[in-house]
């Protein structure tokens, strides 16, 4: 499958209903943030400036942007990954893989050529790079040394490196945002993951004030919905909700963690959104696990991996448990 | 001022509060469509493509699409008049001023010489054309034979006809939807306006399916968020809700209309959403309007034109003939 989170897939060759399907296809928290009551406004009006200001204010606090950089909103990250090549202009782009497979369609679609590398060893035809950071769906985390070497060297004959940073509010530590100001990075932060409200449609870029302005610029006025608006800001400025959440979804993890082991599934990745699994018969668990109406991620490039999100509780994991277990018990 | 339907820039220079200012700059419909109580997985969830397709599928009968045209959905008109310079590639581009200024804007800063010019006179050296129809500010209706005979002209050469019906919901039978399935015509058509809805983000490209295909792929998967899919669908499938809408807008339209006039101003355009008024002393007036906190709207092109959204109801028309007529006893 290309992407995680579309039930119709499952429903079309499995049957069932999308209410009667356990979906571990995303990385997406499955306790979101409460949806605060909603002033009519937020529907009714263009979204405001002042609306978008104080969205880029919770912003800058949670991701801890400094002074000299700043932050361009969008409807999804997904958005900017669109827009990138048009503003990212130039010559070739490196991307190391397997990865979110979308940047470099993005770039491909806008007729440039992408080159698979990493950031350790850039082929010198290229002009920027993308990184994501932690990678989807391995888990790894490439240092803040490394990525500020291959910023630098790009920035040296007009290139940037674009950093999505997805997954990286479960593990702050690895965030580049600090490097933005001193360097050509352009930071991509998501919003519905750790919120666990991809429907909201919310991105943001941090980057420095004149490649944040471009980014801005090619977006256009009114490009975030006046609800995202009002529940971005307020649950970007709750860190005791953040603060509680990165500690719940590292126990979910662990405990998720303990399930796949106990069918005998290798943990080789993740973050505590996502957990990458192997095992020889992951197409055969897969395929079993779909039969049981639980939905897991597999991937074109490697018939051993499976990638599981968090179920939302106790009982979704007992569930995902016994399917399991009737996998181990039909072999 | 370079857009309705922003008072930060009312209440910075004039004081007040944003709900105590009645705001007739921008052509929403003050009574909106009422927003349905909205499923969870609408805000969790990333937006599905069978909801997607449910929006098109309501959307090609409220707007009468052939079969053999195609439905692109965005995240609001805006967001399609930021990508399509990227999607209609080419040579210069055609566009008759004065109009909805951010067309010219997004082919300016994608590097794309614009020409002022009309469909009636395309220079030699154009590629694309756009044109708002109804136009905004003035509600100029271009005539289908005129449009049809500039797509085709444009067609020959690879290029196309962007017509941006932002308004038409008011007034369908000027739509050129119907053409767009022998001619190179990119329709544009928003939500928020007709439907009062202007902070969910919606908007839809109806064209060839390889233009439309363009578009889409250009905009990427989960364009829309998940409420503008529910809420979207809902909207465009209530056609009486819609018949009963165009009704009273017009009756409103006339009412405005009759209160400007009383204050001799005179009215030179608009459609049932928003109204043009001439007046020697319209920059007066404007100030005046501004100083009890009524927001109309002026242009920097015109300084003896007005546009004016409508009231909400009696008491806002109200208001607004009781500001207009210290207006006239001040002078």
């Amino acid at each position: 499958m290309k992407h995680g989170g579309d039930l119709s897939e499952a429903i079309a060759q499995f049957g069932g209903t999308a209410e009667c399907w356990l979906d571990l296809s995303t990385g997406i928290n499955p306790s979101p943030y409460p949806v605060p009551d909603l002033p009519a406004r937020a529907w009714q009006r263009l979204p405001e400036p002042a609306a978008e200001r104080n969205l880029i204010d919770a912003a800058r606090r949670a991701y801890r942007v400094p002074v000299g950089v700043d932050v361009a909103i969008a409807a999804g990250t997904q958005a900017l990954i669109q827009m990138l090549p048009y503003v990212a202009t130039g010559g070739a782009v490196a991307i190391a893989g397997p990865t979110y497979s979308e940047h470099a369609a993005a770039f491909t679609r806008a007729g440039r050529k992408v080159i698979t590398a990493g950031l350790d060893a850039l082929p010198s035809e290229v002009t920027h790079a993308v990184i994501v950071n932690p990678n989807n769906p391995d888990g790894r985390i490439t240092s803040l040394d490394i990525i500020a070497e291959a910023a630098s060297k790009l920035g040296k004959f007009g290139g940037c490196l674009i950093v999505d940073e997805a997954f990286a509010d479960v593990a702050p530590e690895c965030s580049v945002v600090a490097l933005c100001r001193d360097l050509p990075i352009v930071v991509l932060r998501s919003f519905g993951k750790f919120f666990g409200l991809a429907g909201l449609r919310l991105g943001f870029a941090i980057a420095r004030p004149d490649l944040a302005g471009k980014i801005a610029a090619a977006l256009g006025p009114w490009p975030v919905s006046g609800p995202a608006l009002l529940i971005g800001r307020a649950a970007l400025a709750n860190h005791n909700w953040t603060e509680a959440t990165r500690e719940r979804l590292k126990q979910q993890a662990h405990q998720l963690d303990a399930v796949l082991r106990g069918d005998g599934l290798e943990i080789v990745g993740g973050t505590s959104l996502f957990r990458l699994a192997r095992h020889r018969d992951a197409t055969a668990i897969h395929l079993r696990l779909a039969q049981h109406h639980i939905w897991s991620r597999s991937f074109d490039h490697a018939s051993d991996l499976l990638r599981f999100g968090l179920p939302s509780d106790d009982a979704g994991l007992a569930r995902l448990a016994t399917a399991l277990m009737s996998h181990s018990t039909a072999r």
